[in-house]
């Protein structure tokens, strides 16, 4: 009988030096805190730590070997991560004997994702582990995730690439006619048949993605509760985001900004195309995006602030006559002009008012658009790798409008 | 210049009676616990019982007027909720004052959803609020969202109409040759444009779907970390579930387990396709799934427990010989054979070990499954509503094989 296929055979498996790399960081972090140990609970944190997702619990003590208590699957997990230390744990009641018997004694100090982990799963390890002290090591994780490793940048230009692949198809998909939501269908059919994952994670309470936002004319100028520049009508209250059934008609433009994911990687990529006439104070605002991308671009480079990168957008904004439209309009606009991408979509470093500096490996999206009422949104977005001399395109594709006739 | 399009034209609003119902019903729940007030603040709950998501606190008294406090949008939730207590609010910060400026007196016992705050955004509160005690309420609300109103079930059987519909085309999609990814982008692109509106929400930390599982041959042995007895490989360990980059052969089978959406509401669904013959043992299986599936649904009644409709499935898995492979096989088998939907897939009622009684209004999908090693997995996936006399069919759908030559 063939084994159940529980690997995709063209998958990639994290390598053992990237996961031995990677606690290692995790592990200093924990030292420095005066920690003993830390429990990795949520998807994106435990692909990063282990490179298998599975519903378990990932015990890292602050020196020697992380252990994988295993729910469900263990079969899987040995299949896909390096790690040695995998244990099958039948209900989490028997996580403390485990960890105990294991390590020789139950941690008192302990690190956990509180920034992700809901009340009573929190509560639940306070009720196993009574005498234990609990601290948050989200950040401290968030922080160590920006920075990326050469491998990891591979597979965001993976994920680049199924974007940059879209955008070539779209002139042999877009017309007249088409709903926005029959036109994103068509859209992300192409980005399945390449290997998009679907799933879009994301860090921040209730914060949601399909695909990003394929907006058509005036849908671009709908803000939600979404903390992006562009939302979109949406197909519904419920949803609130994202496409409608408005039919693309000739004088609309779209705002191709696509979300692709690859292999649990995330990139983030806007281009234009404009079915018959752009209106020319879009055509302006797009030009003046490009030249605030160049600015912010020039003056990107390790130890830059987000902070000045932010204000340096804003001032140019204010120079090109269009800050009131600047990333979003009204209450709809966001105090941000780029966001680390990764396993998640809303990563650092947050390109805003913050004085978190830049460091080579990062890897962001830099977006600076414009919300015109009445007319749309227009901007550009690329994904960007800071290295030791300033910013390495990643998302690499020729900026210009895309005219369709 | 025209009004930027916040609300889809086609898209249907909660009705401000449904609205008054729910928050009654949540009402009546704090006064029979002693609490003062309810904040509630998840994406499906907010829509639940306000009628719009927004990055909002819906502040609930026991008893008087809700009020929703929008950092964003305020002008989007004004065209979309029925509630008149629409505040705008500049600041988490500006909650508490806000509160006791509008109800005259900060609230001492609070309920929270427990079960989905992560513990940062539950400490803000307690920081916010430091005279107050918190209660868990996710359980009460998730108790009563069970229970669907006549507008809701009108809601599903228009998610449920997407998946049947999109089944009807799968003759003219499937074809030798495409990869398990290629034929779910064009499926999907289906859907898409009938209106699914992708986000599939599940309150289960780190629960994640993506269309459902769109499984051929063997790819349904692969189960995962998700509590679902298909899964599927994935794309990579990634995500670990749905399709993969298998090419479709003519001996395969396709499970298509779709999870259709549409303003909100979520049906579940399971039909198969034969492309060529079905191995004889997998045919075995699914009459028997049709077979418990008719057992299971003859003895649906409101009053009935969860865990006699379990018992009755596992009873009748055993006789026909196939207890080893029902809702999964080995350490992938999962202990439930139904789940409620509605805003959420992973909804009341479980149909699991479990002690609660059927009540009229619930759905859910019942879906007697079977996972052969070596062969693939097949099954059936109705979603029902339970009325007063037994339950009524919500995916009106042949159930027979599609065979495909």
């Amino acid at each position: 009988m063939p084994h159940p296929p529980l690997v995709e055979p063209r998958a990639t498996l994290v390598p053992a030096a990237e996961v031995a790399r990677r606690l290692a960081g995790l592990q200093a972090g924990l030292s420095a805190r005066g920690l003993d140990a830390a429990v990795v609970m949520q998807n994106a944190d435990l692909y990063y730590f282990s490179g298998t997702v599975q519903r378990a619990f990932l015990y890292v003590p602050t020196a020697g070997e992380a252990t994988l208590f295993v729910r469900r699957l263990a079969e899987r997990a040995r299949l896909e991560t390096p790690l040695e230390g995998i244990v099958e744990l039948g209900s989490p009641r028997d996580l403390p004997s485990l960890v105990a018997q294991r390590y020789g004694a139950l941690p008192h100090r302990v690190g956990l994702e509180l920034d992700v982990l809901p009340v009573n799963e929190y509560r639940r390890l306070e009720t196993l582990f009574p005498e234990a002290l609990f601290e948050d090591i989200g950040g401290d994780i968030v922080r160590q995730r920006a920075v990326k490793s050469a491998w990891e940048v591979e597979r965001i230009r993976a994920a680049a690439a199924i974007a940059i692949e879209v955008c070539e198809l779209i002139p042999g998909i877009l017309r007249e006619g088409l709903t926005e939501a029959e036109f994103a269908g068509l859209v992300e059919a192409q980005a399945r048949r390449l290997g998009h994952e679907g799933i879009i994670r994301m860090r921040g309470f209730n914060q949601e993605m399909f695909y990003g936002q394929l907006l058509t004319g005036i849908s671009g100028t709908a803000a939600s509760y979404l903390d992006t520049p562009l939302a979109g009508t949406g197909l519904s209250p419920a949803v609130a985001q994202g496409v409608s059934f408005k039919p693309i008609r000739r004088g609309d433009h779209v705002v191709f900004d696509f979300v692709p994911v690859r292999e649990g990687y995330i990139a983030d990529f806007t281009r234009i195309f404009a079915l018959g006439e752009l209106p020319g104070e879009l055509r302006r605002a797009y030009e003046a995006a490009l030249r605030i991308e160049a600015a912010v671009v020039a003056a990107a480079r390790p130890g830059v602030t987000c902070g000045a990168l932010y204000d340096l957008a804003l001032a140019s904004a204010d120079d090109e006559g269009l800050a009131a439209a600047f990333m979003g309009y009204g209450a709809g606009q966001v105090r941000f002009i780029g966001h680390g991408v990764g396993l998640e979509l809303d990563e650092l470093p947050v390109l805003t008012n913050s004085d978190l500096q830049l460091v080579e490996g990062m890897v962001f999206a830099l977006e600076p658009k414009f919300v015109v009422p009445g007319l749309g949104a227009i901007g550009v977005e690329n994904t960007w790798l800071v290295t030791a001399t300033g910013l390495a395109l990643i998302t690499q594709s020729p900026e210009h409008i895309r005219q369709l006739d």
